[in-house]
């Protein structure tokens, strides 16, 4: 059968990889997929700097070669951001081209319009590569538990952070230098923001909403908190309690609506989850018949990212003669039958927290604490007072709650804040059990 | 679009909970495959007892009025065992009918008789549920790894042998006792050879090795050992050096062909794996370009297996009027296409080993035992000489071994046991790193 034909946008740490996989393991991949994914032309931005690599595969400085090429059938775009990706995209698409890409941010912010676009003209567009890196996630959700109503999902889906979390809980060590150390060794970017608040995760998050529950891309909706703010204490109670901290994004079905949100969680140490450790990444879902499941591996890096990209490949190889109707829809439900259940504010999320707070050690202070937060529902799972350190007269109070609404949570901090007898801010860091109940 | 058809032979654990989640989840699936899928006939063995659960499906006690229905596209066979499973699914193919079955011991006893015959026929045959239950394993190995070279795998893949082995080790109570419990509790069956002695774990091995490395199933050639002579002593000693050790089958690409093994393994105990407890189910998966990557869940019960049925119903709507070619080949590579690389005897596997025996605890002993460890090649990674128990005169002698050869490993054992200030037998149990190098 003749070979499939494929450009490529981008030759950096993805497209490199992309092309070193397709090469290295090209038998095997034509033992599979039935025909051969052929390379044809690559864009890149310096041709100096990519000929080494793309070793007599045809460049171009100019993406839209790529798009415009009537020899192509499949583009991959691998070069990240909102544009030019956004125009490269739509007109691969306009061209009748299907299109693999690993651009999240893409993916989170233009989804909506992409897929409608690539419905109309009746071309595939994938993004395995796009969340978690080289774990089939995508695929997980969107094939793999077709059976289950999903109930939720919680995944570390932004390796930088979870590697800083890592270190700080190994070493005890601050977030400005576990930061500026994974700058150094290439964990973290000069510019650490997307990853640290959490909006890479949260890009992430709501691709994997959108496939869960069969609704659209709502990137502006998701809650983001990020772990700028933890700090080592935080870690190591968190410890003594039984329980990890980790960057979190979270879907979760509740009454009223989808909860979509990210941020520092406490877990039980207990769960799998809990122990990934690292620059990894996992997801964990519950479904309604199949229970909790959960995948693991690299998040990024060329050649994990790679295997997504290539995965994606042979599927749209395999399925591009097919009816369009009869192939995987791109949100996991046909186009016709996303649902409009709202996203909810955060205000209205139901969970359970970690609250801490400086207190003078003097008489009453538990007892206002506690009444604050019995007067607004909230009912308290542990308490612990630390002794105070030598010579000073504040003392650390770390309280658990049981699962309770946000916004009574954010009435009683305001509450506990205004305390003649409590210092400064209250931390408070969500808590989930992420248990199979 | 017109309802898919499918018939049930089986109405039991997996197929009682296969009629339930179509049920329950009817619209979600419906709204994700684009068309109804409709249970329209159901073969049984009791129609009183299925009646209820049945709610007005029409039954029959004869399975060819199933396979022979020309209403009918897709057969699920959900009875187990291999006769007359074989049967039914050889007749249902040669009906040009589809097939989902969840049935292991069919698939790695008859499955290149069953999958050529679908070859010739064009139609499809799945078993996600024959391996891990609800986890989507076939499926990442199949499509989401297909960009991989498969280095290795190793799974916990036996629900019953893991919660055996996670309570033995939770309470230190022995393997008998605890088998027992299991039976009591419904996680063991009466006659529990199938799961202790790792024959069904092998069954899946064979299903994953097959679709890893693109070989035919060779059920024959696995080497099979199970858990009934693990004493709670070992499990002790293994946790003590940092190891849990849990029944893995494991299917490696060596030097001169296919290792293909299901034996008790310890593994390091910050390994996500090792932490697989109770009756959950992990497979870890080494690909060259992704890495390591790992999968969990429920791996049996019955809505968890309904999961990966109905997952397979799904896929076989999706794709039945595709060009058969073009289709996910079986065995994950082109039926033209398999490699007859060889399964290696245990006797050329590689790896680590801890062995523990009692000695007389006189000079000389070790200087003994560790020269013909020696004499065999075999580098010792750790020793460790136990106590005397008070009034005995023999002591506990626990070495690791780094990697080796395992036929030099049974000629130092039978000379370790020939040594007159050791008493009984020396075991041994394999030991696997399982890092990412």
């Amino acid at each position: 059968m003749k070979p499939i034909h494929v450009g490529l946008l981008g030759l950096g740490t993805v497209g490199g990889g992309t092309l070193t996989v397709l090469r290295r393991n090209a038998e095997e991949i034509t033992r599979r997929a039935g025909r051969e994914i052929r390379v044809v032309r690559a864009a890149v931005r310096n041709l100096d700097k990519a000929e080494a690599l793309a070793g007599g595969l045809p460049l171009t400085t100019n993406p839209f070669d790529v798009v415009d090429d009537p020899e192509i059938d499949i583009v991959v775009e691998l070069i990240g951001g909102l544009e030019p990706a956004r125009e490269l995209v739509m007109q691969a698409i306009a061209n009748g081209k299907h299109v693999v890409t690993a651009n999240k941010h893409l993916v989170a912010k233009y989804g909506n319009e992409i897929f409608a676009a690539a419905q109309a003209k009746g071309v595939m567009v994938t993004f395995e590569a796009a969340v978690a890196g080289g774990i089939p996630i995508i695929k997980a959700l969107r094939e793999g538990l077709t059976a289950n109503r999903i109930e939720w999902l919680a995944g570390i889906i932004n390796g930088t952070s979870n590697f800083i979390l890592s270190e700080m809980r190994d070493k005890g060590a601050a977030f400005d230098d576990v930061l500026k150390e994974a700058q150094r060794l290439g964990y973290a970017e000069a510019d650490p923001t997307f990853d640290i608040e959490g909006i890479d995760a949260a890009h992430k998050l709501t691709i994997l909403s959108a496939i869960a529950f069969g609704i659209p891309m709502q990137f502006e909706r998701a809650y983001t908190e990020g772990i700028s703010q933890l700090t080592r204490e935080d870690v190591r109670y968190a410890e003594e309690l039984g329980y990890r901290i980790k960057l979190l994004g979270i879907a979760r079905r509740a009454e009223n609506g989808i909860e979509l949100r990210v941020h520092p969680t406490l877990i039980p140490e207990r769960r799998l989850i809990a122990n990934v450790d690292g620059a990894m990444n996992a997801v964990l879902v519950k479904g309604d018949a199949v229970g909790p499941t959960l995948y693991y591996g690299a998040g990024a890096g060329s050649e994990p990212t790679a295997s997504a990209v290539v995965a994606d490949l042979v599927d749209v190889t395999r399925l591009h003669t097919a009816d369009p109707h009869h192939r995987v829809p791109h949100l996991a439900f046909q186009p016709d039958q996303l649902a409009d259940t709202p996203i909810l504010p955060m205000e209205a999320v139901r969970t359970a927290y970690y609250l801490r707070l400086r207190a003078f050690d003097r008489p009453g202070v538990l007892a206002d604490i506690t009444r604050i937060l019995a007067d607004s529902s909230i009912s308290i799972d542990a308490m612990v007072q630390k002794e105070p350190a030598e010579g000073e007269e504040q003392v650390d109070i770390i309280l658990l709650t049981h699962v309770t609404l946000e916004k009574n949570v954010n009435a009683a901090i305001a509450k506990i804040e205004a305390l003649d007898a409590v210092a400064g801010k209250v931390m408070r860091i969500r808590l989930e059990d992420l248990g199979a109940k």
